[in-house]
């Protein structure tokens, strides 16, 4: 269960309207690696988990906490918008080309379609989708996905730091900016401690019996593209993350097989067959 | 550019037709975390890269190679639909409940949009999609996403795995797994290594200033679930990844702030409003 | 069958051309409830539907007029496009910031896609889906439906009302307007009588047995916000509008369950688990 | 900010496994009209709002609740997919067709992507969007919008209810038919409310100066389609919902323009046009 | 304008009910190549052409017959689930295989969500979708468009064909069939016309200045594969369709650049970079 | 299998930074007939083919230059991005109403997400999606598809050529537009072939046994509007394409059926039937 409280973790207001800017946090707020995102992957992985304890406790905690964050930013979109020109404007201003400017920057259904409002979408308008999320059960798995999301989410939010200079919005920029680091310092000491601990190895899944892979290419780096320098990386040589093997480096494919020959379906697919 | 040789990476043909299984497989084709997915991915971030040399000979070389494992996919999806009931069968068949159930279970695009032929979708019929792929620029962050992307394929295929027991579908399984293996390995050994020459650190993106974050709560563990096991983990005390700081743990939350009251733009948005 | 007529139901020619405002009408024309959406929700409604007569004769009477909205706004749309500068323009021009500023608000796909012609999406070139409609087979929610249907739909055409002063989009607006006006009051007074002949009732649906819900939190108004302010509504005292029980007021939940335990699935499908 | 607990508000625990059932269940916890809908779309709603008080508190108090029905339905699928056959089986089981069918009629992701977990996806496998949902501003057209959202919903409820005879699981609908019976009665007063009161009223949206509209047609029923008895309702004749009209009947259009001329425009657009 | 007459362009009820196939024809109603998608298509290219008279007139003419076909197939697929097993059963024949069987094989929407009623969606259940269309203003490109719709759209009702033996949905398909027979050859015949009266001619579009392209490599056949008989077809020797040059055979590319150097973006935008 | 070569097919290099144009230039990337469509579409092909020899051949060559286009477009995507403002400016520049009216008209998530790089979305940041291919195994279809696939393309980047002057962006797409004539020719030459040598002829597909279509409505135009010039073309006398008929024209349809009754679903849908 969930309960609301009306109240906000940190400010979340602007000192000026700004509905072009109001546009580019909505990726931070819906897009791929957006809050909506960092909190439904959070709360799946826990009602997925197959473990009790702290490591559910760990996803549920966070989880809830990102809830909050998209209410931020929703609220922080609503303000920046309230002022702003939307095109609803008179008809001089209409052909100001500055208001044109903003206007032509803005994401038209902040007006149109929510009066004014935030929406469940990234920063070019494409609806958030179930498609982002990542909980598969495998802890591993799933924390080291949790810690690219907040290695994407802190990127972004650093980047959108530099697009506006509103003090009110930058307050909650660096909120949200110290929340990533945390998070993405939890989310790898977590794998760590997976690891440490023996609850899960690499490669994941690690309960995957290895010798039921080809284990002849389980660690040759093989090389696809013409580039010179791939063999010098620790990729290419020396022992490897998991500990259970060596690196060794090849130009292209160790192995090969002929192409099957066309297959020769029903006659009633009616695809093209030879006469 | 690209070079098309018409032979396979490995083995890649079943013993028996089986179409529900290559409606399964499509998942590691066109899913989230298919082929098509990382073979996109690894060459985005090659052509977004900003440093020559090693890391985008490095994205190169395992892209392409990606690309011919989409190739093995489809030719075994292909051969496993060949003599498949696919309902296009004689009317006495179709009675059949056993072939009913294997009708009901295959990826009915199959047969009738490709005519016993692969499709860039997933298992479930979703299209494959460019938002799948992460491609930012950082490469502390994208090699984060590419670890995951592998350790989430790997898991996916070692399930495949048991799904069946042809003997051809399980070699080419045990190829690809083999294969997980070392890309898992590989870009975990990738991953360190920017951060062993400090190329890039945590917290990503290491070059942000981190005196402009909220420095206060960039280290709390916040509990916004009741849980009380999640002070006893890693993250919860002791010394954080990055090096930086030192966790703490703390019940809810420990910075509020008043929710801004409502907003009220321009009339003409006809949003309702107090009398 | 439907016949199509080459004349319009109402003028759709602009006085000006207006790429920008192009792109803001195909909210209309193919967003969440533009004209497409309308006019495929109620004539599936119509082939879905389980009663003949006037129910049915009702969908498929506006289901085809909205059609025809439809193609009222692609023909404006492409008269808005024909003149404007998309982009192709000589050298000169497209240095002007006015221009830059034009072309930045259009959907560029209008020009680079369909030539300047009208194209099947929303106002942030998201394409028209099928998801936006709803034909459930139970009228008082499907009328219920298209009511909202059409009150946002008129909401989003007078917001548009504002962005223009171009007297021939505004006649168009003007007109679209007073049908939204006669749809929406049309599906009321549809669902009023649904409800008064005693057709569909409220809960709906309302043929399922309500002795098989748990009746004790049928007419509970239960708070998970801390809203001091939600025990003054309607919804929170007083008897309910389906005539069947009292509202009451509570804050958070009068019922709980102990969440059940982690599931701890076949081990193949190499979720982590306990040690 | 929200604050969870880890507990539920209604028993979700289902007596047998049941793949094909947690299959079907997903369509009401990530479906169009599923919980995750109601959830963002009342907590949207909220941040959009324009006005405080008793409103705002309506929508986060409900809005709240039905994340914790999310979390409900996400725990019943895991549980109700924990034993079930997914595919991961012995040989000799495989071969029945009793399994086959099974598995044929499971969301293969269950197994393949999640581990015999939940997905925010509906029960055709389409992952849940953000163009789900309403969140307008204007407080009749929502509210409508979410009376119809718990009316399509309980309906997919009831329908629900008699695919399984599994009593935990129809324990947990009964609990969500209640509290689907309680918001449809809720929303419905809250609208009546809006427009007793004149804070809004028909038609939506109200401040609009009706005399923009073109008024001649604002009550007009126009027949596009053959029925003979569209006349026989009371949309088509009688008194308008809106008290401001009275409704008439009419075959086909009432008014015509002449369809314009095709457009020319730039040939740089490279469209086919006259010699 | 549309009108709407009810009554059906042929029978279109079949002998038996049959959910499953009812999912796969929806395939031919919602899908890629169904046809909502030619009927939205033919119209688009009208409200977008260029030129008045026949063009417009065939697109019109023939846009409107496939809505008609929309209903024919929304109105058999509500036939074929009218009485089928949904899901929605007693107790005792739930656990029939058979009955298991049907029922995995079947649009679980069609119950859940349409109330055994058709849907805007493919035999996978993604929903119908507007990226489906074309019509760019360039008649011989959009009737070739049309042409391989039509090819697309037959070879489905062909497999269909094959996939019933109910004698009610071969007559449908057997009329299907026969205008997609007629739409393959008028659209072919269209696009001859234009080529033959000069108004379109190949390369399209034809007005562009070929002098602007690198004619050099404008008839080459290049081989990036090394398959051994890509030289011996009519695309790699001998005159070309257009009129304008003569085919030749390449391995390879004739053309070559070096790769630029990576980019090196403002800092702000946290890529790595080399030290 | 495929190899890199890190090398460009031809000089991918811009003059000048222009962010607004990297955005439209995505379209023939990443949009609906974009490289990484027709990439996909072609080796498709050949993994589904049924024949071997010259035409897999063909699809495998072609398909395999086409990813190289991917990779041209992408590095000059990057290129046009490198210097441009995108938002990330000084505070004193960002007042500026024409580097406003630039970044309006941007794709801001090649700030935001991507740093500065290509994305595989289209122009107005839609993901490319699976549903964009056709593979279908019908050479004759296919081929026609692809044909339409490479008119379009050429027509896009035509646009495109008028919408910048700067010499090396025009250079990629003289290029671009060369082997746009190459291919169409190319499939066109190969479609004719198939009709040529018998393999496949019209109606497509050729193999399914006429005489069950109904023959009788197989060459009638028949015109659903009315438009007074549809007679007037080839397809409305005259012998057809496929030399088996001769067109013959009509006003509206030929043939008709009453529409079926509404169906009556089980109850337990819970749809609105009669009293």
């Amino acid at each position: 269960m969930f309960f609301h409280r009306q109240e906000l973790q940190f400010k979340a207001s602007p000192e000026q309207p700004d509905a072009v800017y109001a546009r580019k946090l909505q990726e931070v707020l819906g897009g791929q690696y957006g809050e909506i995102t960092v909190a439904m992957q959070y709360m799946f992985q826990g009602w997925n988990m197959h473990v009790p304890g702290k490591y559910r406790d760990l996803v549920f905690g966070i989880g809830s906490e990102e809830f909050g964050h998209v209410e931020m930013l929703a609220t922080m979109i609503a303000q920046l918008l309230e002022k702003s020109p939307l095109g609803v404007t008179d008809e001089a201003v209409q052909a100001d080309p500055t208001v044109a400017a903003v206007v032509g920057g803005t994401d038209v259904q902040h007006a149109i379609v929510a009066g004014a409002g935030a929406r469940p979408v990234d920063s070019m308008g494409n609806p958030w989708q179930g498609a982002y999320i990542t909980a598969s059960g495998n802890l591993l798995a799933d924390f080291t996905s949790n810690a690219n999301a907040e290695m994407q989410g802190r990127t972004q939010v650093a980047r959108l730091y530099h697009m506006t200079d509103d003090h009110g919005v930058r307050e909650l920029l660096s909120f949200l900016l110290a929340r990533d680091t945390m998070h993405q310092n939890q989310w790898l000491a977590a794998a760590a401690e997976l690891r440490e601990n023996g609850v899960e190895q690499l490669p994941v899944p690690s309960s995957f019996p290895q010798d039921r892979e080809q284990t002849d290419v389980s660690y040759q780096y093989l090389n696809f593209s013409d580039g010179q320098h791939a063999s010098e990386g620790p990729w290419a040589s020396g022992p490897t993350p998991d500990g259970n093997g060596e690196f060794s480096y090849h130009e292209g494919t160790t192995t090969s097989a002929p192409m099957p020959p066309p297959t020769r379906p029903d006659a009633r697919f009616y695809g093209t067959t030879e006469a």
